[in-house]
């Protein structure tokens, strides 16, 4: 199977010439040592994947002649991921793993009982363009059409009102104590599903009432208890079969 | 939520008192700061959970009284996870993240593109331990009332073997070429399923022939490619809708 990287100024059209460089050039070219007459995919991380084959590379950058370009349908419904933070590597962990198993956007909760704090603009700022460097690297890892969009940081106040706003019964909440299975609580048609996974400590009681209040439909995922940078994933691999996204 | 430990000695009858030694002693009474007067669940690992309240904690021992004591049954299907042997920390993460979500058993496989070699009695034994530890650690983490088995290393012949002696359609190989998804491949009513995961470099054309010759079902796990130390942990949470287990 091919390579995948992603280009930032778009996929040209067959015949023409992309050209990969940055970080993303230095990871092709210098981490993955692409060799010229080496066949790859260049995508624009937006749906659009080119096969291509590559004439050259220099230090940290790559040139490769497009082959053959086609638009890939993003998965219909999407998942948003609502991640609470948490703790240190594990944070890194939750948006990789979730982004193997296609997620296709995240939104990152500082809900009550985490005990990662992004607290104040320069550490939020920092933490978003971490989990947004980890979403696109487990991507082009994944070999995915589509890099998720890290979507910013959250607080209850913004999930009550996303969730109000959203179509019945698309918000998920995952939680050990709900009785409902995920595999009941999935309504069928809908374009776009939200995934809620609470931090170490859980979700608290008033968190749960406020969401559930707002329309969110709190889910069980299977008889153990998941971590809060494994939940998503597997959870993903649940809504894989549940809804149309994997068939 | 109460905390579970396993005792090794089995569980008490209601009004028995339990002592949690050893490492798990230690975990329980120094790690997670357990305190006279908790409550708390002892499991045999073997099913039984017992809801019991401390008695007494001193340093890397713990006694407590059974209150209560029920038997939980296995779940149905059970599923037996085949994992190419992982590079280094990698392999470590695939069985948490497998143990997580779910994985009744283990087999080590050292197939033809394992990075890691576990060469020798010694080294193998030393893998196999490390392996246990791991699975152990992490249903407790999840609360599992069965500690997953770390059933042996294989190879090639010992999975062919084995294959041909399991029921039709309940070997599931994992492969990113698969052209049928898991979905339409889980055999109804199977009692055991096997689920094969290849490693980083993928499993080999002669391999993948020579399994899916004895019987094994080749089945894609949608449309993204993922790490072979989360590719486990996903398709579990798949197979929970799929079957009876997460019913």
């Amino acid at each position: 199977m091919r390579s995948l990287f992603y280009v930032d100024d778009g996929v040209p059209d067959v015949g023409g010439l992309a050209v990969v460089d940055g970080d993303e050039g230095h990871h092709a070219a210098t981490v993955c040592r692409t060799r010229a007459g080496e066949h790859l995919d260049l995508s624009d991380g937006a749906g659009v994947v080119a096969h291509c084959i590559v004439e050259d590379v220099a230090k940290g950058r790559l040139t490769a002649r497009v082959q053959d370009r086609r638009v890939v349908e993003p998965p219909v419904p999407t998942v948003t991921v609502v991640q609470a933070l948490p703790k240190s590597d594990r944070s890194e962990l939750a948006i990789e793993l979730a982004t193997e198993a296609g997620a296709d956007a995240f939104v990152a909760w500082q809900s009550a009982r985490c005990v990662a704090r992004w607290d104040g603009a320069a550490k939020t700022e920092k933490g978003l363009r971490r989990w947004s460097a980890v979403a696109r690297s487990a991507a082009r890892q994944s070999r995915r059409p589509y890099i998720p969009a890290v979507d910013g940081v959250a607080v209850l106040r913004d999930l009550i009102e996303s969730t109000r706003s959203a179509p019945p019964g698309s918000v998920l909440v995952l939680h050990e104590s709900a009785t409902e299975p995920l595999a009941g609580a999935v309504p069928s048609g809908t374009e776009a599903l939200t995934l809620v996974v609470g931090p170490e400590g859980g979700i608290t009681d008033d968190e749960l009432a406020a969401l559930t209040d707002a329309g969110a439909h709190t889910v069980r995922l299977g008889p153990t208890v998941l971590r809060t940078s494994t939940a998503a994933a597997v959870a993903l691999g649940a809504l894989g079969v549940l809804t149309r996204r994997w068939s």
